[in-house]
């Protein structure tokens, strides 16, 4: 990695009290304060939200799902029409998945081998294929900040022979990965990138090749402490990496062997290096990552929830469609700082959505993001004051208080 | 009428070119600048969109349907959660329509009496009534700026005895109308009104009783000159009114005839009291009904068309789906200043359509009502400064060139 490459992509740890940690991670089109969420822009918009709706809720990067965009409208469209930024106008740091995740879930309409992934298109029943290189080609082409690692994902509660061969293929796909993402890097010196930041970086003026795009592995090994230790240890041996995402979890699994997991790898993280819990979550989810040491997280569940009218109060989940709403004229969470809770009564939410007004949608799934967003700001805040522990604690006792 | 309400609803003619009037109406929650595009808000909301986003299109004024907010939620509910202006936060102007136009839409499930008109609700299958007196006390209860009269509609082509059946029930209707919202204008004097401005109108600390809206009657007639005379005629020995609205056109009828009722209307309406041309329009509509006369509009088609993924050019319409965007990096009309032609390009607005996310619906609208809302601002630029008719025919021969 060049020396310009490690300043553009840099992470400072600034505190941490017990295993939580809070940070900042420098990206070409700007800074992430860790911990933090990162809603998901599946085909490039997260669903029903402008990208000023979104910068709106504080969010400071999104993810664009490589899947999607290679289907439609195309990276080379994308690509044309000056990378992934300028075709969303989100012009904060981005980062794309490598489209594994969502070719190993087509079950029956894929065949895997040691390559890669032959699916069928979703979309119009194309067969196409996806291995290691191709997703970095992708990712390149499209040009968000940081582009993951393609990887063979195995399912939730995965046998141990079955989650050892994923976990060895994804090492073995990692060196390909690295390789293809390092030649396209290397080409690019010098030339015009794909994805250049909106506001040139002051990293682009210095000296050696403008690296605009990181890669980052993941790792794997399903629930099974010992070959989730062996990936992490096979995926540092090829490091140094500006960041290392856990995948695998959050997919059905009990929330005690997810923790468990974490539990694991914590110490084995290089401290400097942030840490991307892929797929997760729901706010508790939050929380009990950030105090395992997670910094970065992603779930559609904010906007899946928010268009079914379900939102997230600091006193658990809330049906906006319930009888209880109408004719309120409270704000939906009282203690919320978003659009949503400071302009509209509870009373024309719940109308919203029995009139099937996609206002409804929007208004509720910004609300959810806010929620997710500010609980990171709010994690960084007491990490940062050393009364992470205490609050978080108080924090879920009151989020779960209803239901128990 | 009181002094006080003389004042709340004043129309004030600044300047005219041939039948093209240019005004500014006064309304308990603000002015409406004339000649303007009055958006729908059906459901207590212009379909998809925010009143912020409404706000920015520069609408000045908006329409709720009462025949919509009485089955849901009714406006028992709106009243208790402090009147429409409450309910959706919308702080500008607003206006209802009476609900005769919808229950008289609802073929086969309505019977029609000289009481009212009985009809069948398309949401729960319930019988209930309107009657001029019901559709006054609904429309006071909402508290909108202007009250519509509930007016016996006919089909577009009625033959003359069905027209005039109709013109003639509507008039002994405006009577009943009048007697009702005067008793419910003049109860209210001392008593907290139901839509009070949000920001305490100048006019409500004064002599006499604070009247916080008003009724508009409706000519009707169809496409027979004499009838539209003579319902004018009726309606003005009623008077005098604060606005007049022309019902019953662009229901299917040809427009020259629509355009012949108008400049039939025009030299007998008086000249100080605002017109309203109800369910108009196209683009081009707006233009033809400036040009003779007409100083308030309102339709459906902006954001039905959005939905649809049709938008307005100045050059004729486009459809936002169509493969010629695909990767197009230009604004949907260069010409346009709206949030969606300042910040997207074509290839994003058309991917949003590709991939169905409701982002799309929601631009293409805010982009087709900002069109019309623009189109009666620059006609009264034009108007104030004597130049509208070259203007306006230079316009309309652009917008139709490419279908000509």
């Amino acid at each position: 990695m060049s020396v310009t490459a490690a300043r553009m992509f840099e992470f400072r740890l600034e505190a941490t009290q017990g295993l939580a940690r809070a940070g900042t991670l420098t990206l070409p089109h700007g800074t992430v304060a860790t911990p933090a969420f990162m809603p998901v822009g599946t085909h490039g918009v997260v669903r029903g939200l402008s990208p000023t709706d979104v910068a709106r809720t504080g969010a400071q990067i999104i993810l664009g799902n490589t899947y999607h965009l290679h289907l439609r409208p195309g990276e080379g469209v994308i690509r044309a029409m000056g990378g992934l930024h300028r075709f969303t106008t989100w012009r904060k740091p981005m980062l794309t998945d490598s489209g594994g995740f969502q070719v190993f879930s087509l079950e029956g309409l894929r065949r895997i081998d040691e390559d890669g992934v032959e699916f069928q298109s979703h979309v119009d029943g194309t067969y196409r294929k996806l291995t290691p290189e191709r997703a970095m080609e992708i990712q390149w082409t499209l040009g968000a900040d940081i582009a993951m690692a393609f990887d063979h994902v195995v399912p939730g509660q995965a046998p141990y022979e079955l989650a050892c061969e994923g976990m060895e293929r994804t090492l073995r796909w990692l060196d390909r990965c690295q390789a293809r993402h390092g030649a396209l890097a290397a080409g690019s010196a010098g030339e015009q990138a794909i994805g250049e930041a909106w506001e040139q970086s002051p990293a682009g003026s210095s000296d050696g090749p403008i690296v605009r795009q990181t890669l980052w592995p993941i790792v794997q090994g399903g629930t099974h402490d010992d070959l989730r230790r062996r990936s992490l240890e096979g995926t540092l041996a090829r490091g140094p990496w500006t960041g290392i995402a856990i995948g695998g979890l959050s997919v059905g699994e009990p929330k005690p062997v997810m923790h468990r997991i974490l539990e694991t790898l914590a110490p084995e993280l290089p401290r400097e290096t942030p840490r991307y819990l892929m797929g997760v979550g729901f706010p508790s989810d939050l929380l009990e990552g950030i105090a395992r040491g997670v910094d970065l997280f992603d779930c559609v569940a904010a906007t899946r929830n928010g268009r079914h009218g379900t939102a997230w109060l600091p006193t658990g989940r809330i049906n906006v469609r319930g009888a209880a709403l109408k004719g309120s004229t409270e704000p939906l969470d009282p203690e919320c700082d978003c659009e949503t809770c400071t302009s509209y009564p509870r009373g024309y939410l719940r109308h919203l959505f029995v009139v099937e007004d996609m206002l409804g949608l929007r208004l509720v799934s910004l609300h959810n993001i806010r929620f997710l967003v500010r609980l990171g700001e709010q994690a960084r805040t007491h990490i940062l004051a050393g009364t992470f522990d205490g609050w978080s604690r108080e924090w879920l006792r009151r989020y779960h208080a209803r239901g128990a």
